[in-house]
């Protein structure tokens, strides 16, 4: 028996071809978990393959709430994305749900029918690390997802709002070469993240394009962590020739370079120049106030609602990826080299 | 006509004494806005008069939801309360929605719009000053509040958590003056904050304990935020007979007196000792690294959670007011005095 596809496909034909019950078939169509798992896997490709239209979740269209999840709240960037996204969320009547959930792998699907339950009008995911398990049943809910690409994994079939790392990274070695720095130092993220390598290369095609080797020496590895860039930057600091200037690929890490400076008895600026990258609300703060790139995170948030509430519109978007740039904040960490 | 108030009164009977239609009083009831406001105050009295009961309002037991207001997103706190209350919501199945309501108190009958329509099991509100314009509205709709009580002004007839400010501030300046501090610099938040209030006495007491004198030229006024503890420590630092040591009533302010230290050519700990207040998660990160009083902001936020799906159950709290204990925590920014 074969279904034909140009007219509308019927629950009760994708019964048939898949040898299970109408309701069955219902139960896979409408994302309730009680159907084992390759039997909603067959019944699913069959849908698909067939062009089954799915309705809208009926709870969809007066949910009056969008979802904001987090891999973990504790990230001091959080409230900068959760500032952009309520923004957005209140200009249009909603209500924004910010929920964490990676602890709690174990119990994604509890989250998902705790979703079906009340509804939503879209899912803007922080980390890319917990779409995955999530999607196909986010898919069968007919709920669109946005991403906020803090780690910049390509995630090819989900709209994302990024930042341009790289050219952020790039920006920032220019400034450190133009005030005069020859030996920079670079702690990087940690080298999985695309977000991490962006902004080393970015840091290496800087040096290249003013005719200077990267020293490998001055390359050290963090893990976006404190405690890493003052590891980092204590080794940096070390060595018989070390540099007059240090990037770190994140704010976290420029401050754990503030540490070990002064440990060192130096001082940031001073002694020692330090750029960092994101610009938390904090690093105005610091002493004296951190030189960095501006990650626009409650921009970036404030586009993931947008795009969350186009697609639950059935609008479309213009391209699967945006990258917001980034700009350099110069305050008082970064000056001409002493010994110039 | 009077209506007898040991029997169960009615909607019609309120409606004969208010001499208005059946379906006007059930719109009062209801929560709805379409109701003069002149009428609505005399409809509401009678109901409260007359004992009548509400019905939860219908939406209420399936929202799944629990709302979180905060005056503003941009204080450097919130990210931890919203941790604690989403821990909560988390394991309950129910969602957070964080709004902020500050700016747009214009918009305060819209937000209660929304969440009529999609229903919540309570609301947590961050800062007192939203609540008043608020509370009718929310009564009416027969939904419980919390308030997490940063700025400590009392509010009678609502549940409330709070923090040990007194305590705190008692026990940082005991600290100090054991390590050997006489002169040391106190810097208050705004006055008519009653956490402020309460941090500055305890303050005194334990300077009154120690049998010290408090030298007015030694207190000055901040508003919590960064550049006032700039200021005031940039003047306390500049006295004839400057204090060794400066206890800041927030963590922001202390920033801010690091960076007044640091302008001087002085370095925190070995010249002049900070002492904060909050334990802001980045202070653990500034150099030298902040001793300050906790402010357990997560276990409140988890705390009002609770106490709200408590009362949406119907259940009593045991108190109208709860306060956490804070506790000191010893970084490096507080030493011995020099001069010793």
């Amino acid at each position: 028996m074969t279904v034909n596809n140009t007219r509308k496909v019927t629950i009760a034909a994708i019964a048939d071809l898949a040898g299970v019950s109408v309701p069955t078939v219902s139960r896979v169509v409408n994302g309730r978990s009680d159907v084992a798992v390759h039997t909603r896997e067959r019944v699913e490709e069959l849908l698909t393959r067939h062009g089954y239209r799915r309705r809208a979740a009926p709870a969809r269209a007066s949910s009056g709430l969008i979802d904001l999840v987090f891999n973990d709240l504790d990230s001091p960037w959080a409230v900068e994305i959760i500032r952009g996204v309520e923004d957005v969320a209140h200009a249009a009547g909603v209500g924004a749900v910010v929920s964490a959930i990676h602890r709690r792998s174990s119990s994604a699907r509890e989250w998902l029918d705790g979703l079906r339950q009340r509804g939503t009008e879209g899912v803007i995911f922080v980390n890319s690390m917990v779409v995955s398990p999530l999607r196909a049943g986010l898919r069968r809910l007919n709920i669109p997802v946005v991403l906020v690409d803090a780690d910049g994994v390509p995630q090819p079939d989900t709209s994302t709002i990024g930042a341009a790392n790289w050219e952020g990274g790039l920006r920032a070695t220019e400034y450190l070469l133009g005030l005069g720095h020859r030996r920079i130092g670079f702690i990087s993220g940690p080298p999985h993240l695309m977000c991490s390598r962006a902004r080393m290369d970015g840091y290496r095609a800087a040096l290249d394009a003013a005719g200077l080797p990267v020293d490998d020496a001055l390359v050290h590895q963090g893990d976006f962590y404190h405690e890493s860039g003052f590891a980092a930057g204590t080794r940096l600091l070390g060595l018989a020739d070390p540099p007059t200037a240090i990037f770190a690929g994140c704010d976290q890490m420029a401050l754990g370079v503030y540490e070990a400076v002064r440990r060192r008895g130096l001082r940031v600026g001073d002694d020692v120049s330090v750029v960092g990258f994101d610009d938390l609300p904090e690093v105005r703060w610091c002493s004296p106030p951190l030189t960095t790139v501006r990650q626009p995170l409650a921009e970036m948030g404030m586009l993931a609602a947008r795009t969350v509430l186009r697609l639950a519109q059935g609008e479309p978007v213009e391209s699967r990826r945006i990258e917001l740039a980034t700009e350099l904040v110069v305050r008082d960490s970064a000056r001409p080299p002493r010994d110039r």
